[in-house]
């Protein structure tokens, strides 16, 4: 009844490439609808599909979801990702909120004036003050919260792939980090999504770019 | 056991305002620690106490709580004003997040540079993307999920009030909302939230953004 579930995004990362792993481990199938055209967006928007305009946008469970943070704790309760009680659910929370602050500096790239300098920030502000904290949460437990896997660990492994994309080696003061990585990537249905041909989405590139300005109508880069 | 509840942060609005409101409604008695000098904040920092180094810091429950949306959930949760099943949760995180980008567009505005600009967008973005959305979801129903309250309702109250003290009169084409405050308004401790002497705390003025830049150290506004 349900009926598969159905991402409406760019053919890239962005908001929705968190989804795509929560759903990945939660060993949900999904169907993808890539936003090409300003025509398909302005269609859903006058079918009334976007909630408050933008996409992220899930078909599932008879509903259409939007507001990533939204989409991905529905996933996780669903799924059992999401903590076992009041006080884990708040840790994974927490922890996942942090994990998003970082992911969206690095989201924001492709669109900034002064990349150096952004990048130079997104370093700094990963080493100092967002892996320590991950590295001490994972030295013992081999999850972030509550000894088992949850929403965190999955977006942790999506945060520390995408630091090392920008900064090779920078996981190499966060021993702990490392070896989460390697048991994380063990996971059959990681382990699948970390193979080329998988709907894992490249790095953005200049048409990821240039489709977003233009299907939003956006004229020049916003930071 | 537990102890009283303390939030640590600056003396305004900010991130915090929207847990103070939440423990309102919540009924739950808060203590404020204010932040005035960056050796407070230092302090804060060096004591282990915030874990992404950031405010807002609530202590409750014997934790030390960071990132205000982990706070919010954690409030909402433990006083069952967060939705009564999955989806109702789904709907009120869904309401919940579109609320807090509005409310978050009109917190940066102090650290603007356009300010007028900035405005106009957010008045935009109100008419045409936000409320419309909130003034149909009340077209029957007394609150926003559920027929219960729940903390989007809350949010949706915080958010009409601070779109009103910037744009007087928001509300004339949105006869639902302006019924809910009457409504919101009317539960008691929402009552006495909005007198003179509450913890509410006004709209942010020069010595609240010359604090904040001061305890952070930024040298200049970053919009």
């Amino acid at each position: 009844m349900a009926g598969k579930v159905v991402l409406h995004y760019f053919n890239g990362r962005g908001k929705m490439e968190s989804i795509r792993w929560l759903l990945t481990v939660a060993e949900v199938d999904f169907d993808e609808v890539f936003l090409t055209t300003r025509e398909q967006y302005l269609k859903l928007l006058s079918d009334g599909d976007l909630m408050f305009q933008q996409v992220p946008m899930v078909e599932m469970d008879g509903m259409k979801l939007v507001q990533t943070k939204a989409i991905l704790n529905y996933i996780a309760e669903k799924h059992n990702l999401h903590g076992k009680d009041l006080k884990d659910k708040l840790m994974v929370n927490t922890h996942s909120e942090g994990l998003m602050d970082l992911m969206e500096m690095i989201m924001m790239l492709p669109f900034a004036a002064d990349v150096k300098t952004k990048l130079d920030n997104i370093q700094n502000k990963a080493k100092d003050r967002y892996l320590p904290v991950f590295e001490k949460a994972l030295s013992g437990p081999i999850y972030l919260v509550g000894g088992r896997l949850s929403c965190a660990d999955v977006q942790l492994l999506e945060c520390t792939l995408m630091l090392e994309e920008k900064f090779a080696g920078i996981l190499a003061e966060f021993p702990n980090l490392k070896s989460f990585q390697g048991r994380m990537t063990r996971i059959p249905a990681v382990s699948r999504f970390l193979q080329p041909g998988s709907k894992r989405k490249p790095q953005p590139d200049d048409v990821y770019v240039k489709t977003i300005m233009e299907v939003f109508d956006i004229k020049s880069p916003f930071l």
